[in-house]
């Protein structure tokens, strides 16, 4: 008989939640046997998981029927809000005619279209889609083509790759090779694969004391010197905001130069728009909005609008025509997930995809980027606790900071952005932040009085945790 | 204006196919935007992928409603056949609440429900469930959860991995560097992370001259020798079945041999049940029917039947508890994907579970194993072509060799597994083989006259390439 009696430590509950004996015994099953994502589980001794048993449009609702914006888009997934009719009936449609079949060998329509308008709609170009299924899979698939694109092609030591710092491409081994944060490698340091790190934009405290809207990236220096090396593959970046970094926002000017010094170094440039593309910046791609032309594209989250894992690498005819000989030339690039191009997955994709290019869609951002601008600069000039608002379309942030002048942060351990995202929660709001950035992604179908209620709460939470 | 005129060579289409106009179309789209896991597209020039429209049961169905016996559960995958009135019903109300909510901060009961099944039904050490999108992040998690457990408990030199011969756990970075399979990896040797390989058992050519019924894993003399190195973080291993080998199959002795070195020498066990687990061997995980307790245990595959992406990686308390400390400590796991414990993929893996736990589906299964047996076994004896038959529970194999004493293969550039594949497509069988091993793991619910039709036509097949 197993043993399920083991608890670290005895549970408090918070009580004010604990009406009921069914989600109590619910949440103690959670901490009994889910280990979490980035999550220390000692956390639920104080505060216990929100349980969210359904969702709809912006909001989540937990077991006593409580709402609350789901102002991160779930991980930065959610377009359409939850639950919505349309992206349903997609799934529904698919699953009567099957799940799923496997992708080597077989094809099927809801793959070659996905294909089909993902090479479309994005920068010219690109024209081959091979799927996995999340963020770091599809970086994984970049890395790996890019390699073997090289030793295919008479170039065997092109075998590092370049990253910023702050940079942020996922998590398995290769993904967290070009990883820019301490905090997600430092435990694996001694395994991981060597690459190049290269210090990246800094616009919040710019060293060379210029402004990210007027300035010429001149700290496009380090990347320039890094290119010079022999062995570079390729560079890695996720397009003007890095985001696990904490929504850190730079101007396309340092792209333009990046792309610029890649063709002319021959070197692969991978575009990780994981995280920006689909609306959230308020074009479909930033690639194709800049008019830049990465020789990798990586795409996830918004794919399935928030539904479904899939992810995507586009590249070039260039790229795979590398892998294209006869079978025995063993040229081919072996690399599978048993759920690749998930029918139900590019089913949803496709209509998000629809969704996305339909007439006038991505026009009515604009009023919803002006009025979070707005409030995010008025509760910067308001309150000495904010250091920056930033804000990248429908991408906005508040960095908190305990000196606004010297932009001196916080020390990490008080925890001030953890405060203020529990604050939230008791306001209906789902606020999880980055350290002390308070960010928002929500579901680009948020409307005007939903944005005003989740930033006048982040304002007044942080005047609650701050002042 | 993107141009999508490229194509590398002119397709000859397979014109047998081609009386539809429209599915020629089609097909020409997935050549144009389509890269495929682990295919060479040229071999598209002579024949085009099989285009399925909708599947039932154990059938997949191409747009003339020619259907094909799905005799490998697409890549190993589906248990209860396609479009299941009772899969299709849990994922349907689940759409009803939520597809999806993010996994940090939030909890939900599709998930719980899911680690708290699997905690039962698996060894009594493992409590602890981190959900994931596919095998190979389920990989990553074990193997970052071990090597980050022995940097937070004073063993910082434990870095390494063990890893067989012929072992197959996923193809990002990290898998790939416990992957023993050349083909897999050797575009990428320069990068990955330094593991150990050890030679393990290879029962058809046992170099010892034993046979797997009734030897004493006298092959585990390596292993024994490798674990006496200081920095083994952990072993890594298919248990029983080598899937990505050719099904190459061992007996349980080894993995005794194994359990209890590892136990001895403070190392890691981490079992990638990924293939084998739910049913395929006959029961609902290998280590559980053999009670042996792993460290990890790796599931992604059967776990949803074959519908969505999910994968787990379970983990013992011990494991759990040096990860659990103060927020400040910084000992927490740092690892996420977007989708982790996707709802629609939770619930679809619960209906799962509770399908395969029912009294009596697992006996079953009796009557189809002893029947894949004696085909596969008469198969054998009768074809000089086939080097061994060979099976474990619902995974059957027969090795093509061009000589049958001597054991001799093919040499791969002669393609013999892939002309029996084409030779069964006609035939309204889907039998992608591994190399030169045609094999069987057909949805558990296949019943006998479908397991003639299989075998016959593997033996048909077989006759008709090489007699």
């Amino acid at each position: 008989m197993k043993s399920r009696n083991f608890l670290p430590h005895v549970i408090t509950f918070n009580t004010e939640k604990m009406q009921d004996r069914e989600l109590e015994s619910n949440l103690m099953q959670d901490f009994r046997n889910v280990w979490h994502p980035c999550t220390q589980h000692k956390d639920f001794e104080s505060i216990t998981p929100l349980m969210v048993e359904r969702a709809e449009g912006v909001y989540l609702f937990d077991e006593q029927g409580k709402g609350y914006i789901d102002a991160i888009s779930s991980w930065w997934v959610n377009l359409f809000g939850h639950n919505h009719p349309r992206l349903n009936a997609a799934l529904k449609d698919q699953l009567e005619k099957m799940a799923h079949v496997m992708f080597a060998g077989i094809t099927h329509q809801p793959a070659i279209d996905l294909a089909s308008s993902l090479v479309k709609l994005s920068p010219e170009n690109l024209n081959k889609v091979f799927f996995s299924d999340n963020g770091s899979t599809s970086v994984e698939v970049a890395l790996k083509m890019s390699l073997q694109y090289w030793q295919q092609t008479g170039s065997e030591t092109k075998t590092r790759f370049i990253y910023l710092k702050g940079g942020y491409h996922g998590e398995t081994l290769g993904a967290l090779s070009v990883c820019g944060l301490d905090i997600f490698r430092n435990k694996f340091e001694k395994v991981l694969p060597k690459n190049l790190e290269v210090e990246g934009p800094d616009c919040f405290r710019c060293p060379y004391g210029l402004n990210r809207d007027s300035c010429s990236a001149e700290c496009f220096d380090p990347m320039e010197e890094a290119l010079a090396e022999k062995d570079i593959a390729g560079v890695i970046i996720e397009p003007l905001v890095q985001g696990a970094a904490g929504m850190k926002i730079y101007p396309p000017v340092y792209l333009k130069k990046l792309q610029s010094a890649c063709d002319s170094h021959s070197v692969h440039l991978i575009f990780d728009e994981i995280a920006v593309a689909f609306g959230r910046t308020g074009s479909l791609f930033v690639s194709g909005a800049l008019g830049l032309q990465p020789t990798f594209l990586c795409l996830s989250k918004g794919i399935t609008s928030g539904y479904l894992p899939l992810a995507a690498t586009l590249t070039t005819n260039e790229i795979y025509s590398a892998f294209y000989d006869d079978y025995s030339s063993w040229k081919l690039f072996i690399h599978s997930h048993s759920y690749s191009a998930n029918p139900l997955a590019c089913s949803v994709a496709n209509e998000t995809l629809t969704m996305l290019s339909e007439d006038g869609f991505l026009a009515t951002l604009e009023p919803k980027i002006n009025l979070m601008k707005q409030m995010g600069q008025q509760i910067f000039e308001e309150s000495k606790w904010c250091g920056e608002f930033r804000q990248q379309g429908m991408i906005a942030a508040l960095e908190l900071v305990q000196d606004k002048k010297g932009k001196k942060s916080f020390s990490l351990e008080n925890r001030m952005g953890y405060k203020v995202f529990l604050e939230a929660l008791k306001r209906g709001v789902f606020l999880r932040p980055l350290g002390d950035v308070i960010y928002f992604i929500p579901p680009l179908v948020i409307n005007e009085d939903e944005i005003k209620k989740m930033m006048d709460t982040a304002r007044e939470c942080i005047a609650v945790v701050l002042d």
